[in-house]
């Protein structure tokens, strides 16, 4: 039985989280809604019904949430050709790979956005397959999206790791029973990850890479 | 002699570094340079100069800086109609007023920027001066800037606070020996804050201001 690399990708493997930042707060501010860039920041990775009922509360006009969502989602296709990559996704995915883990994305992105997220990290050969949040009736920090992504990969949650860059991605594995990695580059404090559960920390994909034979990724500690 | 609180501007009084980071992204981007914007979110508060050696390096192609920063300020500016304050910023400086400290901003930004700025927190009736990044020979975390500031504000040092969201601006106070008040609204770390010499740390303008009068910002511990 394989070993599992379950990844988020907004933060983790693409360089996406600011420009979800600056366009969610076009759309709050063209709904006559000012919300703070780093409330958003921390909101971030929800699923878009989650991340507006977080920050704009539950006595919110719901009548606006799909204003809201269409203009997020219409402000961020205009970046889908220029998505970033973070330094050494590839090459992390590609090494796993090569040492036998198999490689599930766990993610709230669908669609067209998620084709141009896995054009912007270039290792569909080494993707086994993608636990989409419209794939399950809770995302993260619901375990939900976890436990999908241990099905695809035909792995028990000991013997799999999610790697993701949000205090969700953390809750969520700690939740499904599977070992959480953080990575720093997606901008939330170590603290707040290590809080949430994180077993280990590194600054990007490439530092990840860096240690993937070391004690702390391997579990054996 | 009046008190005096110095002011940062991007991510303490306006909720800007967000908007600094995707537009200087692109600008790199259209250079041909990828920089991760979690690394440029950290070099915000940097003068153009400062913050393109910190992500490019000394051995960069320099002839490329002036392009860099003239396609950052172009895309900058398509915001300035509608750049953010931060909650309470406007609160915040007319209690200070009220209880008599002079008001200095101290920013690198100048021109139409920093106009543009002066517009969004709407508080010119208090704000006794600027001291610009334009005026000085080198920029935070530099303590020109600081001992710029309190020149007009005719304060000496042990009797202001310099309030600011990065680690520019707490080691520019530290440096020139005045105490620093940092807020979190600009999306650095508090241990990164108070490793740089922070001696209070708020949320925002408006949590700073529900604590003005508190044994922390008086100084009175």
């Amino acid at each position: 039985m394989a070993r599992a690399a379950l990844f988020d990708v907004d933060g983790t493997l693409t360089d996406t989280n600011h420009l979800h930042v600056t366009t969610w707060w076009e759309a709050f501010r063209q709904a006559g809604q000012q919300v703070a860039m780093h409330d958003i920041h921390r909101a971030v990775g929800l699923g878009s019904t989650d991340l507006i009922a977080r920050l704009l509360g539950e006595d919110r006009d719901r009548d606006q949430d799909d204003r809201i969502s269409a203009a997020h989602k219409t402000l961020y296709g205009t970046y889908f050709e220029r998505l970033p990559a973070l330094n050494g996704a590839r090459d992390l995915l590609h090494a796993l790979d090569d040492r036998g883990w198999r490689i599930v994305l766990a993610t709230s992105a669908g669609g067209e956005e998620l084709g141009a997220l896995r054009r912007a990290i270039d290792a569909d050969d080494v993707i086994a397959g993608v636990a989409s949040a419209d794939d399950v009736s809770s995302g993260k920090p619901a375990p939900d999206p976890v436990h999908h992504a241990l099905e695809i990969a035909e792995c028990p949650p000991e013997e799999a790791l999610f790697v993701g860059d949000t205090v969700w991605d953390m809750q969520a594995a700690s939740r499904a029973g599977v070992r959480g990695v953080a990575l720093l580059c997606g901008g939330i404090p170590r603290g707040d990850l290590e809080e949430a559960g994180a077993s280990a920390v590194f600054a990007d994909p490439a530092d990840m890479l860096e240690h993937l034979d070391g004690e702390v990724l391997t579990g054996k500690q």
